[in-house]
């Protein structure tokens, strides 16, 4: 099992430049912490804060969105953390991989990724009316002792994986596989990374595992170098046919159509939840610089401010709007604003300070819209809505304004477009 | 830690009279599966398969949507599962009930409750912009070595935890422990719990663990009797005074407007969510019982099958809406359906036997609205909707139809009130 051993070191991390201020701002405004601090400290752990659980929760659920919700031919699981001791014997994955040194500790198994608990329950979950090819997803922590932590929560012994197995005819996984490097690509895209920080990278043939068949690396640009966020891979027969093995149980899929027996080869997805959270918030930090000197006097901008943005997509942002009285004194009528809106999105509610303060702290996190009511909100009962992006204020009328909110959350809704790109219209109905 | 020891036994649980329908259909339908069966299975863990995953998501949600985003005074937190040593030694909890006999195998912890890393990041939280008092909600999941697994998911040795920890002065601790018996009593009739089947029962002083000051159980009536699903307690500065000598490090808050110094009390909210999930299915399963004989024939149901039927909130409902062409030469427009309802939906897909048989399918896992396409939908441009309770059924506009089940999911959202109710209205921004 696991041995804190060398967990227990100081927590500061190796990064590379340009991290100092995105790390400074996740423990400033409630991100990330590292875990167990008032004791010191454990290496490779990390806490997610108030608005870091919320950026957390709202990846998990674009990524769940796109792979299961989407999909008429992939499920949802959630399986146990801890695992039968055979689970991890029949995989790629060695038994003293995941339990440590000593005998005593590797009587129980914290599971070091989450596919596996996905082959085990493969005959389980296709016993319910599955026809193959379908997939398995899930998403959940993960434990992995032998881990050096370093470049912040880019890599620790405790993670959240976001794994898929997808089960098909055997000569149908290459162009599974191609279906879905296609189909990750526009979920990188739709939850807002730039293109040119993002890199598809196919493996070699001396670089595959002894499972892959074919392997395909998805890399982003930290401010460290690139590094893996998500893997793709064609894993052909082997964990089926290992846990077979194993098990004695005959896991062959009887296909009704063809009326063959075959054992499914798999086309896995496999990526990291708290990289991509990392990778999120990188590619989203932005510093809005004002101009100074002669520049700002000749541009009428003397007033103004830098300001710290976190470009989030609407998607992702842990709050969607904030609700600021103008004064205290309006606090009461624009705090009734601030209960309709949070029954439908997360929203936050701020009186102090002056507007403009008011407004940086919410672009330091990334809240896409801010709702002012004002003085004349009084009389003409509409509120001004600040763009974070387009620096834009537009009038709305306070009877609207739920709707008109919602619809701008909609606009920012992933779109699978029809059924889910290509082959996948293929395949229909598996009920 | 874990050993897994005893764990390696049969997966048949002892349960009550009545249960053996419902765990049936939760694996026949795949919402629960024993963990590991390949390998002979682990008392005592379960996956929770393709129904029980959403199931699972939609009872988490409406517990965050109830306990953060409906309050200004609550805000969430994701710790890590392997915890710092000394978090277990400075609490209630014991060391030696975390870690199993073996002095090698305490060498790590799996936390048993999500609440002490909550108490040990107090002060990082407090930190950020949070005046006492306001409230640390987080789920996950914790793990107990010592249970003996029984009740099928009831009493496992894997489960998920929902806590919140409420800080607050001292003198404060028994108003608000009376206001989250009434608001999570609120939140357990709008998921739509019968009110017959809970209880709120007040622990006797005797009763008392020795950390609480005040006690009450909520408790929901099983086909195998009364059980705890959660407990409200108010366990006085106990946690933070204990980490405080432990650590060495000063948890006192400064009142910024009293200008004194104290140790906040704290009101907990301590719930199971793998209870719950099985006491949501048990209030929620019903058979509808079909006339048979002279009665039948008097009454002309002579054609009627009694049918299962999953009487689920439509806001925990796994799938929200099946879609359903009468006849199979329907598939294409009833799936352009389809495709549009799953971007604002969990949506199904069926075209598979007679349409009766769908409808049972569809009631049997709790779907709340059926939509069919027929033959007059191809001229008319409406379908049938069929309510899951009423049997009623209703022809809606194929283009009003996204906007026409949105509002009905609308209807069924989680209603806060005006702010958190009594004390918490007077509980404004403590940003």
């Amino acid at each position: 099992m696991f041995g804190l051993g060398d967990c227990l070191l100081e927590t500061k991390q190796i990064t590379g430049e340009g991290m100092e201020a995105i790390i400074s701002l996740t423990k400033r405004r409630g991100f990330i912490f590292p875990s167990g601090e008032i004791y010191g400290g454990l290496s490779g752990f990390w806490d997610y804060g108030p608005l870091g659980v919320e950026l957390k929760r709202n990846l998990r659920d674009a990524w769940w969105q796109w792979m299961v919700t989407a999909r008429e031919d992939i499920v949802g699981l959630d399986s146990a953390i801890i695992t039968h001791p055979e689970t991890w014997v029949a995989s790629l994955m060695m038994a003293t991989k995941v339990g440590a040194a000593t005998d005593a500790m590797s009587a129980a198994y914290l599971r070091p990724e989450t596919c596996q608990p996905i082959f085990t329950d493969f005959d389980l979950i296709a016993g319910i009316r599955r026809k193959v090819p379908f997939g398995v997803a899930q998403s959940g922590k993960a434990f992995r002792n032998e881990i050096n932590p370093r470049n912040f929560t880019a890599r620790s012994r405790e993670f959240e994986q976001m794994e898929m197995e997808f089960f098909c005819a055997p000569d149908e996984s290459p162009r599974w596989f191609e279906h879905f490097k296609d189909y990750r690509r526009r979920w990188y895209e739709q939850v807002g990374f730039r293109a040119e920080n993002l890199r598809f990278r196919d493996h070699e043939h001396k670089e595959l595992a002894h499972y892959a068949k074919r392997a395909c690396d998805i890399e982003y640009h930290f401010p460290f170098g690139w590094m893996e966020c998500e893997g793709i891979h064609d894993r052909g027969d082997f964990d089926l046919r290992q846990h077979q093995e194993h098990s004695g149980k005959n896991l062959e899929y009887f296909d009704p159509d063809t009326k063959e027996h075959f054992l499914p080869h798999v086309v896995e997805t496999s990526a990291g939840l708290d990289r991509i959270l990392l990778a999120v918030l990188c590619d989203a930090y932005d510093v809005d610089v004002a101009p100074t000197g002669p520049e700002a006097r000749q541009s009428g901008r003397e007033d103004e401010e830098s300001r710290a943005v976190l470009r989030l997509s609407p998607l992702l942002a842990p709050i969607k709007v904030a609700v600021l009285p103008l004064r205290r004194k309006l606090a009461e009528p624009a705090h009734r604003i601030y209960e309709e809106l949070r029954r439908f999105m997360t929203a936050e509610y701020d009186e102090t300070g002056s507007i403009g303060k008011r407004y940086r702290r919410q672009d330091e996190v990334g809240t896409p819209w801010a709702v002012t009511y004002d003085f004349e909100s009084v009389d003409d009962k509409k509120v001004t809505v600040r763009d974070r992006d387009t620096l834009k204020q537009e009038r709305v009328e306070i009877a609207q304004l739920t709707r008109y909110l919602r619809d701008k959350l909609d606009e920012h809704r992933l779109n699978y477009g029809a059924a889910s790109g290509d082959i996948a219209t293929d395949n229909r109905p598996n009920l």
